[in-house]
């Protein structure tokens, strides 16, 4: 991995993700649940939980990196738009910042959806296993 | 809501919670899927995935706190220590701050597991909304 290498990953954020997301951690705030709250609250839908996103952070971890063996460290996420079931979102990264000495990597990363509009931006730093 | 109040929720890493995570999200890392990798790099089994504790947050802050009309703004976290299958986790928090003029506030929390040991620190931003 070379600072600067750029990854771009596409997530569907389909009914079985949203579903499972919510039955796995029983979050049923009514802003991810309840049509009508959303709406009162100004929204045009119901709002996908902000981390489905860490979860597809996971997956481009674990599965879009040239190696496997590695582990996250820190996270972090801003959330700036709302997402909606059935957005298609494209995960920008790009390895920002290389730490040789300890074997870590820094991916700054961004997702946007299919109006152009960036969603959420954050950073990953993962560490390769010894 | 009132700086310093106090939270204490337990959480169970369950099969069901680590099988879900990795069926919607796809994260099929050996780090997390193959204990033989795991053992290898010295871990004592497969390592969960650290995006789940995030979803412990999503439960935290879209059903443990006093009012729902809430929307995660900002989270970090930190990993530690590896979290393990079966794992019972209390994540510990507290109101660190509160932004009056923008209806926000913000979180600092641990999970901790049985042992005793802090595997993970992080914060969490929320506002209200209006």
């Amino acid at each position: 991995m070379t600072l600067g290498d750029q990854f771009e990953t596409r997530f569907e954020v389909t009914e079985q993700v949203y579903r499972g997301f919510m039955e796995i951690f029983a979050d049923r705030n009514p802003l991810h649940t309840d049509e009508a709250f959303a709406r009162e609250h100004g929204f045009s839908g119901k709002v996908m939980y902000g981390n489905i996103l860490n979860g597809f952070v996971s997956y481009f971890v674990g599965e879009c990196l040239p190696v496997k063996n590695v582990a996250i460290q820190h996270q972090q996420i801003k959330f700036g738009t709302p997402v909606y079931l059935h957005d298609s979102l494209v995960m920008h990264s790009h390895l920002a910042e290389v730490y040789d000495t300890v074997n870590a990597y820094l991916f700054k990363f961004y997702f946007q959806n299919t109006a152009g509009v960036k969603v959420a931006r954050g950073e990953v730093r993962i560490g390769l296993l010894s």
